[in-house]
């Protein structure tokens, strides 16, 4: 059904324009860099917009139009969707503001004039007062922001729905800066007619969605009890990291003078998001943590950590972040402690966690987590390795990217430190294996891990 | 007492060696960059060392010592330091290891002969098994790692105490990378002589220490009382940021077995921490988090705060983050309620979160702080960025730091994004104005802000 919305053949941009900086001018310059499909300007003043033949309405277009992308001022907008749907056309984005957000009468009319005229046609909308979909895979890309105020992310497997779009391009531009490839983004603002739940069905299906973080104030009335069904539909397939905004009464009373979204009771959200199977961020940190470990990790099969360190104090700092979350860091098996034994120089600790030293080198790790990898009392590693030590060279974040694929188990990395810890941070996340500069926040994201294998039954509470 | 360690004219390397990569090595390359008093390099092998003249033994130097480093293997070290006891050294920092940490019968043994050695010629002693002392006014640098392997910060007021001395190496990497300046770091391994306590109350009195940091594990048996009474002191003048590490009965099984230490029961030390008017950090972020703010903002008068924002889901989510830390976040009062109505475009919101929406520009921002900032009813301001959005070009940060001179008020910044986030989050820490992309770290760092200001008696509780 929403397919149009995401890989159209062919969309026209009403509103266009060639005036500098306008958001009619960005959105085409936009789409003519990505998108594969046809391209139609639309604007009465213009015969030609940045080199592309211009329609001086929907209906002059002599091709079918999958998306209408809408940027002209809202009085505009009733009749431009008239003439989208004389012609056909069943997908709508509206851009343009000045719809109920802006507390006026003559908003809310708008508004519903524009639901009116949707529902006769039968188009659907985005929006309005939105930035619309950016879309990594088919080139659709609304957000009207140039290259230089917001990057766009490397193509990847998350997919994003925010209630806020200013927060949607932040962390557009934040992923791409840190390399984090995106499939889909979207920011639906007024959500007269495509919310969340539908957005999260059509994700939930879509193959290059591995997963699907949302930003959400408030559901439309009525809609919990939908949301809870299509969501945990969704989690058997893919994990769904949620960040609700507006827990507190304070914040709730922000929402509603932001979105006019009705936050709610914070109390009945958080039942309905364990209900439905969705893994909660409680900080912007989170939101990505949570969301990395869970892309690229394995499911836990039980709660049995280990932990190999070169540097004690963090091996203590991630043994209490871990305690605290409720991992067992199993005492070293008398089987194991021999064998470590024989392997290790006296000066190292066998005790779980392992401490390897600060003379310790990439073989001495590798040897190790040769012995504890395999083993099936090891449910996840967490592997911390603070390059200041001579020994680290690389060659165990090698063997690290070859565990993963030959051991196929949960494994997560602490590396505290400059350059070099940012050179082998990047090259360990480009291959699917999560880093961590905080004990702390790497404890919280492997419980993220290990409640998604709940959720999904492969793990025991 | 304790200025030798810190400002020594002179220097003893005993174990100081020719042979590429080795401790005796790295540490005389390391004082011969930036220590700007005499380098003596003693080893009966050589007569020279990296072109510095070398000693058969400390006695055989002819002029006086007020530093000895030693590096030699635990069974000579006694005779080393009875040497320097004969030349009248007054400090040594034992880096050598192989004492207590060792669990054996000799190691304990070695360490009771070092400690009657030191206390029969009165020779103060850092160590044994540690880093040692990283100086960046004076150039004391015997933390034995290359400058590839550990980046030296730039010099700055921040000073930290470590039990754990590769945490203590990657924390010095990591400042240095993200250029935080640092006054001094001691590592100070199985602290048989000088201890926390002993360099709290140094770095008291230090004028280059502004703010202190400790990673401690465990204070040594019968100093609790002595540890409240002293950095009660120092607090009156300048914060300490504490990370208790082994606060689970699992971690603090891990940190007997990484320093012997007695990590003890964690509500007694949380309770010491409370007493004696430490910030306690819970993790890892936070350590930094609440150090830069600490560091450079003034106290709190009350708890009220404003949010400035171009991002309305960003301040939901700040709002939230606020209330939840108990800030207060006033309702608009009406006569800036007026005031802000008559400089802002009607869209925008003037209630607090004061939302500037996504057409705001530099000089929107400027008009509604100028209101704000000087106002006896705002304790606080936190100015979200969002550099997406157009209007944000630059002039807003420097600005912000006018005004921090100007009306010398707490506010934090929170900037979402890429490389032009991280280029105005340089240029505005580095005019000491603290910058967040997480605004649930920002709503933590201010309350330790306020905290602080409750125990320096600023701010009301």
């Amino acid at each position: 059904m929403l397919d149009k919305f995401f890989n159209p053949k062919s969309v026209a941009i009403v509103g266009a324009t060639i005036k500098e900086g306008k958001v009619g001018r960005v959105i085409v310059e936009n789409f003519k860099k990505r998108f594969k499909g046809k391209i139609y300007p639309v604007n009465p003043k213009y015969e030609e917009v940045l080199g592309l033949k211009c329609y001086p309405s929907v209906k002059d277009i002599p091709e079918p139009i999958d998306l209408v992308i809408i940027v002209v001022p809202a009085p505009v907008v009733p009749q431009v969707l008239r003439d989208a749907g004389e012609k056909g056309v069943k997908a709508a984005i509206i851009i343009s503001g000045g719809f109920r957000e802006t507390g006026t009468e003559e908003g809310k009319r708008l508004e519903e004039e524009v639901k009116k005229i949707s529902m006769e046609y039968g188009i659907r909308i985005i929006g309005p007062n939105c930035l619309g979909i950016y879309d990594n895979w088919s080139g659709v890309d609304t957000f009207f922001l140039p290259d230089e105020k917001m990057m766009r992310p490397k193509k990847g497997y998350i997919s994003f729905i925010s209630q806020s779009g200013a927060f949607a391009s932040a962390l557009l531009d934040w992923m791409a800066y840190r390399n984090i490839g995106v499939s889909r983004a979207i920011s639906y603002g007024n959500k007269i007619d495509v919310d969340d739940i539908d957005l999260i069905e059509y994700l939930g299906e879509d193959e290059k969605t591995k997963l699907i973080i949302m930003y959400l104030e408030g559901l439309k009335p009525g809609r919990g009890r939908l949301f809870i069904d299509k969501a945990r539909k969704v989690v058997e397939k893919k994990p769904i990291v949620i960040y609700k905004a507006g827990k507190t009464a304070r914040g709730s009373m922000a929402a509603a003078s932001h979105t006019a979204a009705l936050a709610g009771n914070y109390q009945l959200y958080k039942a309905a998001i364990k209900q439905a199977g969705l893994i909660e961020a409680s900080s912007f940190d989170e939101i990505m943590d949570l969301s990395k470990t869970l892309l690229t990790q394995p499911l836990m099969k039980g709660k049995r950590v280990y932990i190999v360190t070169d540097a004690g104090g963090v091996g203590v700092m991630l043994t209490d972040a871990l305690a605290s979350e409720g991992f067992e860091l199993p005492r070293t098996p008398e089987d194991l402690r021999g064998e470590l034994k024989k392997i290790l120089p006296p000066h190292c600790i066998v005790e779980n966690p392992i401490d390897l030293t600060g003379d310790a080198d990439d073989e001495r790790y590798i040897t190790v987590l040769e012995k504890l990898l395999p083993r099936n009392d090891v449910d996840a590693v967490i592997v911390v390795a603070l390059p200041q030590i001579p020994g680290i060279r690389g060659k165990l974040f090698e063997y690290l990217v070859e565990a993963k694929r030959k051991y196929n188990k949960p494994m997560l990395i602490i590396i505290i430190g400059s350059k070099e810890a940012e050179k082998f941070k990047a090259y360990l996340e480009d291959k699917g294996i999560p880093v961590f500069e905080s004990p702390e926040r790497a404890a919280r994201a492997l419980k993220a891990l290990y409640t998604y294998s709940i959720i999904r039954g492969v793990a025991q509470k």
